[in-house]
């Protein structure tokens, strides 16, 4: 465990990958202790409700509701308003459960009252027994679109939509220069003493998050440790498309080249024992290379990363 | 069957009640036959969505897919978007289903896009299967509310959320001065042969519709017939407050008080069998009695109701 006065950390993640690591961070510090910044690029609206994917996967995954088995969405939903909507003629291609709809209905009602997206997610966490922060990257609309060889297509309809099968070309962050990095992020990044990318999608899910105006020159400039925990194992993602973008944008699909977008922001790089072989090369970047078991299965499994990274300023 | 130049029947209706001696008729009309005019007066907003009780437990009955014990909602529907909501923290004391949530998502979306409630309306009964003309009363709010003795309330609180008890004084349609007539109403009421006015509730199911500018004055000089069925049976209401209501008013609780507040606008008063010995303080009202078994369990006493109505212009 952290001591009481261990810095507060500053978490960046997307959905599944970093929200596992998120976890870990969550069952080794105090509430106070964290901030967990969440990509909202992937945010869409389905059926005039205001669908956050990311910060959905997180919340679930912080309240131990979350399907493990999909990656989206809540244990044991059932699908019966979906069906309906289907008879309704709605188009149905986004998987949402009847318990899910709750969450999307809530935080449209909430939204809709006046709320930001901050004060609604915290409000729809605490709901669900999560007490460590957890905050949008902005309370501002960004849309996360990529140029693929059908055309352009935003997030989702590229990667649940399509199966993330079309060829990508280019992303973009819609929006994100008129995106201000919500306070929740912002005041966090003033303050924090340890920063995490968690292992997430370096296009679709952090990328979205460094685009916002000053954040990254921010972390540059960040005082304390910055770490980055690589999601590329292996020559491959340990989960999504980040390994086929990679490739398809030209990239070397190796934590290597993870380690190289991220060069100005960090300070030490978690790499994978499979990937050992590779740890001069990030040496050779000016990153300290951290190799150690990064395929978070079990509970213990993300704690004991979590615990590997919470170290490095313990 | 009514022969292809029967007239066209206009039926005004509230929940339940109504919906019974509507689906009747449809089952005894072609589509082109019968226009549905169903009160809106109920319509809430729930968790941000708009939800029409009357309208939906209209298109429930007419698909087929109404839940008959309940009178409310759709039959073998769940509640789990209902239970997360509440985890949410949302006042969930209506209750709404999971399918039940499909059909006021999809007429919010619908809304929210410019179409107007009678659009919707017919949208989403053509999606069940529901070809026979359904229209809400008027595509402007109106807000039927009750004085009573625990104050103001607006009607599914008095009905549902206090299940009726407070004792009321006064029922009013709030905004009904600046509403209009929806189209479906106003043209059916200019070309139909048969006006029926179903057994709902007076006050709270047909009151809000006659209260509508100018239609009670048109359904005065209306040329065709004007039957009521009352919803008034052996001194109480079949079903639902109507009675009570009307003892709290002060009024006498029988079928001849029904057809006195319909004096104007009744040519024929249909009157269940328990209730022959009031005929002739009908007739003495200048309305002709059609005495007749009016409770509808299956669906051939309301095929047989229908008939008999029907038979009056065949």
């Amino acid at each position: 465990m952290v001591t009481p006065d261990s810095p507060v950390v500053l978490a960046l993640a997307g959905g599944v990958g970093g929200a596992k690591l998120a976890l870990g961070l969550a069952l080794c510090l105090s509430p106070d202790d964290l901030m967990i910044c969440v990509n909202t690029g992937d945010d869409e609206t389905f059926h005039g409700l205001h669908v956050s994917p990311d910060l959905d996967t997180m919340m679930y995954t912080l309240s131990g509701l979350s399907n493990q088995e999909n990656g989206w969405g809540l244990a044991g939903d059932t699908f019966t308003a979906l069906e309906m909507l289907r008879k309704f003629g709605a188009d149905t291609w986004f998987n949402l459960g009847d318990r899910d709809f709750a969450t999307h209905i809530r935080r449209t009602q909430l939204l809709a009252e006046g709320k930001t997206l901050s004060e609604v997610t915290t409000e729809l966490n605490r709901s669900l027994g999560v007490f460590h922060g957890v905050t949008p990257m902005s309370n501002d609309p960004v849309k996360t679109v990529l140029q693929t060889d059908e055309g352009e297509l935003p997030m989702q309809r590229y990667f649940v939509g399509r199966r993330a099968e079309p060829k990508v070309s280019e992303v973009r962050y819609l929006g994100v220069e008129n995106a201000a990095a919500a306070p929740g992020l912002q005041n966090t990044l003033a303050s924090a003493g340890l920063l995490v990318l968690c292992p997430s999608n370096p296009y679709l899910s952090l990328g979205p998050i460094l685009a916002l105006p000053g954040v990254r020159q921010k972390m540059r400039t960040f005082p304390g440790k910055k770490v980055c925990v690589s999601p590329i194992v292996g020559g491959d993602a340990v989960k999504g498309p980040a390994g086929k973008i990679m490739a398809e944008l030209g990239k070397q699909v190796s934590c290597v080249e993870v380690a190289r977008e991220y060069r100005d922001i960090c300070d030490v790089f978690v790499m994978d024992v499979q990937d050992r072989a590779l740890a001069l090369e990030i040496q050779e970047l000016g990153i300290t290379p951290l190799v150690t078991s990064t395929i978070m299965e079990t509970e213990e499994d993300k704690i004991a990363l979590a615990r590997e990274i919470l170290a490095l300023v313990g």
